[in-house]
């Protein structure tokens, strides 16, 4: 069974084709792998060589252009015709010779688009300079613009099966969580509860099974947990420590992130429980904040106020938008929880509220993902909120 | 205990700036996560969000410069004074407001290098078009150059603690791939397979735990032999099929990568024999045909003529160097086993050789990941070089 219906990626296309309209784009040249699946299906590990998915206006199907040995992973992936499906030779990779994007730009010449005002995703993680400066050469007859995060605010409301696949995600993401905090333990190696992480996080359970997230288990532990992004060691869990715990599950590339943080001992810190208890009162209260119409900042004022009652303050956003996505990150860089953010929440939304408090010598993180609802928000996963606490 | 001693990132440091003067690069910033940890020791899941090392000739030290949050991190797996660290506030995350690249180019100014020939480089993964138009707004008064790969042909030749950690994680490869062997059968579910690798990528041996390949593990089986990079399913393998194994294991984020093929069933297609027999046979001579001073290009000529004996050719690239990395390659993008590439083999430069064959409804693969010694080639993994059939 496809992933989704022929229908749905027609409408996607369409929402497209319309935002490139109003930002005058005539061809827009989709390079983030995550766009790339969402407007064709296509979905493979080849994003580290130079791939788009081109969309103008008055082609019917997007083209698919890509390394020669990744056409037939197209072929397999995508509900695109022979002929937009456009595989470069390999003396294209990595190679002083030849760029891609010297391949990108013949066959946006010879599809008779040259001259037309050309959108390029100018902060997409595969885009890099070169990729930019070879079309600018190439090309010199269009006219470039910034076509950024164009398909990205198409994804921002998902689709009902978009929502089904993250809800599966939350399934598997229960599991996952589980099986860390069943795992974690004091003269236990990080590198032995990674693994247990990493098999729940692909089996899945016996109905559907799970994807590779697009960031790997963080797992800081002791005074590590005052940075939220090192990996892990070799080095067994101490005692009388916190370990922080983000996480995720994954369903055909939808993801479903989990947080929470663990004590290893029997004496936890006072400041430790206190800043767990006002946290989880904080998530609480901005997850009730959550309904169509409301902003996301206003979701985020609401947690600042209730963390300002115990004299904490955070400098960094709450949450972001995510979704269907590739490494290194989940989330979709467009509508984030934070003051001045005026994006109003709509049905079918879908967010990752993180709530880390990262101090010098000890942090402590508490999230959930959701939906907005048409009265308010429903998680992906159903996980106690608190510290755990494992003697 | 430091991965590596103080001295040898004086003299990475010291290479990387020959090379710089050698360019008329002054200043070069490195955006490559793997360049960075090279340079400093950085090792942290945070290149979702733009940061770099900079390197000037006349600074004893690099600078990092990243997100404020992951300072912390910088500070814990550096060697950098405090001085040379650099975080940016949150306001530049993923806003419309600040960019990143705003901040870097006013550490530039506040250092004095704002008129200095700088180098970027072009095509590194993170290294987005806007993060080079931005720098360019922000240092009109600069000479940009391109530094692309200057840091990555530093690292082409390892050091000997380098090549330890590699044979480290070649002894976890063997028992990824054995794990990969016991586990694949016709009735398990793919993501199921995929657990138990995960595992064993992470769990290493009983004296050193894995850390994260770069590339997830690829397996693809049936129709989707045909192309190499998609990702697994939760379907069930088959029976009379054949699965493809591209497989790494990682130490410290060195990697060691090793394929292989299955054939579940017992009657296994006279086409896929006949080819596992001359892709081994020519992977054994290429192998022997690696010495220092021999070109990258004659070794692959030594394969070609292998497999033209039997009719074969074989367009794509048959290896590349490749170590220390981070997603979405274990590749260094530097020298490659391919027809033209003029580089000399020299002792402690380090290869992953792959020979795929896909074709259109099948494929056999099969590769090693070495050394070059003082006479000819070290492999990382010990494992044996066949079809494995499973009945």
């Amino acid at each position: 069974m496809a992933l989704f219906t022929h229908a749905e990626y027609r409408a996607r296309l369409e929402k497209t084709k319309q935002r490139m309209a109003a930002a005058e784009i005539e061809v827009l040249i989709v390079a983030d792998p995550a766009n790339m699946n969402y407007l064709t299906g296509y979905d493979g590990w080849s994003f580290y060589v130079p791939q788009v998915v081109i969309v103008a206006l008055d082609a019917a199907e997007p083209v698919w252009i890509g390394r020669g040995m990744d056409a037939n992973g197209a072929r397999q992936t995508t509900y695109l015709q022979e002929a937009n499906i456009c595989g470069y030779s390999d003396d294209h990779v990595q190679s002083e010779v030849k760029h891609p994007m010297n391949f990108v730009a013949d066959e946006i010449r010879r599809r008779g688009w040259a001259r037309r005002s050309i959108g390029v995703e100018m902060d997409a993680y595969y885009f890099s300079a070169r990729c930019f400066a070879v079309l600018q050469k190439d090309l010199p007859e269009a006219d470039f613009k910034d076509g950024n995060l164009l398909v990205a605010w198409v994804r921002v409301v998902k689709s009902d099966r978009e929502i089904a696949y993250m809800q599966q995600a939350g399934k598997i993401m229960e599991r996952v969580m589980q099986t860390a905090i069943d795992t974690v333990a004091p003269g236990i190696r990080e590198c032995d509860a990674v693994a247990e992480i990493y098999r729940a996080q692909m089996r899945g359970t016996g109905d559907f099974g799970g994807d590779y997230p697009a960031i790997v288990p963080m797992m800081p532990t002791g005074e590590k947990t005052a940075t939220p992004h090192l990996t892990w060691t070799d080095e067994p869990y101490g005692n009388e420590t916190a370990v922080n715990l983000e996480l995720a599950a994954c369903r055909h590339r939808y993801h479903s992130p989990l947080a929470r943080t663990m004590y290893l001992g029997s004496r936890p810190p006072v400041k430790l429980t206190d800043t767990a208890d006002i946290v989880v009162e904080g998530l609480h209260a901005a997850l009730e904040a959550v309904k169509p119409g409301v902003l996301c900042e206003a979701v985020e004022l609401t947690w600042r106020k209730v963390i300002a009652r115990a004299g904490l303050e955070k400098e960094s956003r709450i949450g972001y938008s995510m979704g269907l996505n590739y490494p290194p990150d989940w989330g979709e860089h467009t509508a984030s929880l934070r003051a001045g953010d005026k994006t109003a929440l709509q049905p079918n939304m879908t967010f990752h509220m993180i709530l880390g408090m990262w101090m010098d010598d000890w942090g402590f993180e508490c999230s959930e993902s959701f939906r907005v609802t048409a009265t308010g928000h429903e998680t992906f996963a159903d996980f106690p909120r608190k510290l755990f606490i494992k003697n």
